[in-house]
C-alpha cells in the first residue's frame, strides 16, 4: 500500500524532508518496504513550493490536508505553539498520525497532544525536537528502556555552544560572538530563546518527561541563560581544568526530579567537554548501561530532516503494517520537581567590585555568615581600572544560601559596579 | 497478559538480565505496559542460576525452553558458533523471538538466522552484538533510515582501545598493556579475537549489513590487528597531530563496500580521538543527519544486559499487543566488496632497519619505482643500537602498490632485523 503524506511548512527543514522523498522514495520502498508518497504541501509562500518541485501539489490552507481523507502522516514544521498547535491537534482530532519538530508545543502542550493521539489511536513522533538529527528520543523510548534510573546532561542549542566556543578559544567577547553567530545565520535577529536558555528548557522538558515517566513543562525549568558570561568566566574556569557550557540537565533525587538550564562548569576530561560549536551531545547515564552519549549536528536542513523522515518513515511502516502505535504518552507517573532552592552543587560566582580595600573582607564575610564553605577566591581584572573582578568558587553549597549570599554582597558598598549583575555558574563534578 | 522468557546462559552478562527482571518487573509493567515473567533459566553452571535468586527456574537443558510452550522470548547468551547456533535456530524454529548479543553468530550465519526468523514470522533482535550498551543497531534500523549513504567507523573493542590508551598516554609497551588488560578482566587469557581485530571484523560486518541493506560476513572483513603496534608508532603519530585507534570501518564507493578493520591514524581533533580505556563509539556519517557519534560502555555486565534487556521489552510489547515483526531482515540488496587492494588512502609504514648507509636511499628507491609519493620519512631509535626505526607516511597511495612496496623492502638487506614485519597504519583525513 501507499502511504500519504502532508507537509505543513516548507521553510528549511521542510524543504530538506521534500528533497528526501523526491530523492529516495524508491530506495525507501526497496529498503524498507514502504511506499510512501508526498501527496499535498502546505505553506504560506507558494515560492517554496515551487523551488523544491511540488507546486502540483501546494495548498495554502493545511485545512486541505487534514480534511483529505487519503492523508495518513501529517508533518508539521511550522514551529511555535500557534497556528502549529491548531496543526497538530486538528489532524489528529481528524485521525491522523503526526509527526513534528515542534519542541516549544511538544514541551507545553505536550500532555494535550499526547492524549488527542491516544484518544485518536493514532501516533506523534518528535525526534527532530531534541538535538536535531540526534537519535535521543528513540533511544529513550526504545533501547535504553532497561535503564530505570538515569541522569540526562545535554549540550542542547548549538547557538550559545558556538558562541562560548568562540568565547573560549577566540578570546572573543559575548557581544562580538553573538553578532557573528546571527551573521553566519546560527543565531536570530530576537536571540532570546537561544541566549536566555528557553530553547534549552524546551528540550530538556521533553527528555526529562521520558526519562523519568513523568510529565515536566518548559515553564517548570528553572532557566539561566549565557548573557552573564564573559571570556574572563571561560579563562578562569579554564585555569581551574574547566570549560563552560549552558547546560540542561534532568536527574531524579530524593527531594523530586531535579531539572534546569543554565551555564554549568564541566571538567575538560568530561565527554561534554569537548563538544564545541554548533554540535550537540546528549550525555546519559543508566542504572545498567553507565555513561553513554549522543552527538551530532543539532540544527539545519539535513540532521533535522534526516529526523522527521526517520519519524515518517518508522509511522509509515506501522500504517503500512496496520498497526496500532505501540508506544503511547510514557509519562506514567506523577513525579514532583525539585524546588531549585534545594539544589547543593559547587558555585562559581563572579563579582564586579570596586579596586578599593575592604571588599574583599566584607564579601568574604557575607559568605561566612551564611555557612557558605569557600574554595578560593580570586581577584582579577586590570589594576589600572576602577573595577576588578572577584571570584568565588565555594565547596558544595546549598542553592537557597548561595542565594542570599548574592543577594546580600549585591548591596554591600563597592559592589555591582555599573549595576553588573554577578555571574554564577555551578559546578558539576 | 505476561510474556514469558527463557534464559540461555548465566554468565556475566546472563546474570545483569536476571538482576534487571528481578529489580524492576514492577517499573517495566508499570512505565511500558508490559508484563515480563523470566518463566525458565538454563546454563551450565547451576551455582550461577542458585546465585541469583533462579534456583527454583534452573534447567541444564535448552531445550526444555525451546520446547516449552508458554515462552515467547529466548535469550540466547552462550555466546560462540556452535551451541550458542543450535539454540538460536532451535528456537526460531519453536516459534519463539530470540534476543541475542552473539556478534559471531550474526556476523557469521547471519542470513540463515534472519531467513529463520523470517519464515517463523518471529523476531531476532541482536542490539547487544554491537557496542554492548550503547544503542546503534535501532538507530540504524530506525532513526537514521532516512540516510541512504553512509559512513560508519567504530571504536568497537574496548579491549584494545585499553591497552592502545595505555601504550599512547604512558608508553607503556604492547606486551605490558595486554598483561595489565588481562589482569583486569577486559582481555581474554587468548586474546586473538581482540588483539587480532576479529571482534571488531564481526561488529563491522553486522553494522555494514544495516547500513548498506546488504549482507556482509566477517570473514569477508579485511583485518588487521594490533600486535605490530608499539609506543615508537603512537608518539610518531602524536608528533604528527594524529593518535591510532583500532577502527572498523564501512563506507560506500563505486568499487563496493569498503569494510575493513585495522589500526589506523585519526586526526587528534575527530570525534573518536578522544574515545580512551574501555569506552566504544561509533561514529556515523549520513547523506542527511550529517556528523553523529554514539558512544558508551562496550562490554561489562550491566552496558550489555542493558541492551539485551531493551531487546526483550521491545520485543515484549511487539508480542503483548500481537504485532508480528515490522522490520526484518533488511540486506535487500547485494552489493560487491570493495578489494581491499583497491584501497586509496595514505599510509604509515615502519620498517625496523640497520643503523648503517645505504638502507635510507635503497629503501626510498623503492616507492620512488613503484610510484608511491613519500610524504615524510623519519629515522628514530637510539643511535647506540644496531636498529633503528624508518618511519614513512605517504601521499595517497593505492594499497596494491604499498603491498609491493613493503614486500619489496622487507627482501632487501639491512631490513627485518630480528624478523620484524613492518607496522602498516592507515591514516584517516
Amino acid at each position: 500500500m501507499t502511504v500519504h503524506i502532508g507537509l505543513v511548512g516548507t521553510g528549511t527543514v521542510g524543504g530538506g524532508c521534500i528533497d528526501i522523498i523526491q530523492n529516495h522514495k524508491d530506495d525507501f520502498k526497496r529498503h524498507l518496504g514502504v511506499d510512501i508518497e508526498l501527496t499535498q504541501v502546505c505553506s504560506r509562500n507558494p515560492e517554496q513550493a515551487i523551488a523544491h518541485g511540488v507546486a502540483d501539489r501546494y495548498t495554502q490552507d493545511y485545512h486541505t490536508i487534514i480534511n483529505n481523507p487519503d492523508i495518513d502522516i501529517v508533518i508539521e514544521l511550522i514551529g511555535g505553539t500557534t497556528v502549529a498547535h491548531d496543526v497538530v491537534c486538528d489532524a489528529l482530532r481528524a485521525g491522523k498520525n503526526v509527526v513534528t519538530a515542534n519542541k516549544a508545543l511538544m514541551a507545553t502542550c505536550g500532555h494535550e497532544v499526547m492524549s488527542l493521539a491516544d484518544q485518536a489511536d493514532k501516533e506523534i513522533a518528535f525526534e527532530a525536537a531534541v538535538g536535531g538529527g540526534i537519535p535521543i528520543i528513540d533511544p529513550l523510548k526504545h533501547s535504553l528502556i532497561a535503564n530505570e534510573d538515569m541522569t540526562v546532561m545535554g549540550i542542547v542549542n548549538g547557538t550559545t555552544n558556538y558562541m562560548l566556543t568562540r568565547m573560549d578559544q577566540d578570546g572573543m567577547s559575548y557581544e562580538d560572538a553573538l553578532r557573528e553567530a546571527q551573521e553566519k545565520g546560527f543565531a536570530e535577529a530576537d536571540p532570546s530563546a537561544d541566549v536566555d536558555g528557553y530553547d534549552a528548557a524546551a528540550k530538556i522538558a521533553i527528555l526529562a518527561s521520558i526519562a523519568f515517566n513523568s510529565r515536566v513543562n518548559m515553564d517548570e525549568v528553572p532557566t539561566e541563560g549565557i548573557r552573564s558570561i564573559s571570556p574572563v568566566d571561560l579563562q578562569s574556569a579554564r585555569d581551574m581544568g574547566y570549560c563552560v557550557k549552558l547546560l540542561a540537565i534532568a536527574h531524579r533525587t530524593e527531594k523530586g526530579i531535579d531539572v534546569r538550564v543554565h551555564p554549568t562548569m564541566l571538567p575538560l576530561e568530561h565527554p561534554l567537554a569537548s563538544v564545541n560549536g554548533v554540535f550537540n551531545a546528549i550525555y546519559v547515564i543508566g542504572d545498567a548501561v553507565g555513561e553513554t552519549m549522543f552527538f551530532g549536528e543539532g540544527a539545519g536542513a539535513g540532521p533535522a530532516a534526516s529526523a522527521v523522515m526517520g519519524d515518517v518513515l518508522e509511522v509509515a511502516r506501522h500504517v503500512a503494517a496496520g498497526v496500532s502505535p505501540l508506544v503511547g504518552c510514557t509519562c506514567t507517573d506523577t513525579l514532583p520537581l525539585m524546588p531549585m532552592e534545594e539544589l547543593t552543587t559547587k558555585y562559581y560566582l563572579r563579582f564586579v567590585v570596586e579596586d578599593c580595600s575592604g571588599v574583599l573582607a566584607s564579601t568574604a564575610d557575607v559568605f561566612a555568615r551564611h555557612g557558605v564553605s569557600v574554595h578560593s577566591v580570586i581577584q582579577r581584572g586590570a589594576k589600572s581600572g576602577k573595577s576588578v573582578d572577584l571570584v568565588y568558587v565555594t565547596h558544595t553549597a546549598q542553592e537557597r544560601d548561595i542565594r542570599a549570599v548574592i543577594e546580600e554582597i549585591c548591596s554591600l558598598d563597592g559592589v555591582l559596579v555599573n549595576h553588573t549583575r554577578p555571574t554564577v555558574i555551578r559546578v558539576e563534578s
